[in-house]
């Protein structure tokens, strides 16, 4: 299961790639260390919301649009919650008609 | 300008509360400290990703849905990024055709 800061250094290294750009102008801009903002574009190191909007800054995007991007990748690779909150019980499965199992009964006996 | 953190603490204390759920409870259901949460929550402490994940699956929630939540309130509040990359100049705005500007004149002046 990949983690947020995974995604997120994903989302970063490849807004700088887009624009043609090195990690030393990048993290100079961004006033912070190559090797950390390597490591972060790694997933090996947490970025701290205050240098993510400097990183962000220096890259010209808006932090609130690479969240957005994670979280769409995140909804595709994210398992549902597990239910630990209480909740209504789940609606069984609507059993088909008498009629339709006796046809698909009678279809798998002809073959 | 609120910084991440305390967008995603006001996300996961507005969830915990919809929920009337004690600091108590979801600290143990996520295996974090009632006062590591309680930090959180108020925006005082980073979460780290996996911590993040724990808290939302104590939830309930997903956290891509807390993702997007908080990059919506995000982009409203977030203002455009400085342009720190080189950029096309921006297209000038449309001139207005000359018998719309004279048209809007003599209204001006009948009024």
């Amino acid at each position: 299961m990949a983690v947020l800061r995974t995604l997120l250094g994903d989302a970063l290294r490849e807004t700088r790639l887009r624009q043609n750009r090195t990690l030393r102008e990048v993290s100079g801009a961004a006033r912070v260390s190559l090797g950390y903002l390597s490591e972060v574009e790694r997933g090996q190191k947490e970025a701290s919301s205050e240098l993510l909007a400097s990183i962000c800054r220096a890259l010209g995007v808006r932090l609130s649009d690479v969240l957005r991007e994670v979280s769409e990748t995140l909804s595709v690779i994210e398992p549902e919650p597990d239910v630990l909150v209480p909740s209504r019980p789940q609606a069984l499965p609507t059993p088909l008609p008498v009629a339709s199992v006796r046809a698909a009964r009678d279809v798998v006996a002809a073959a």
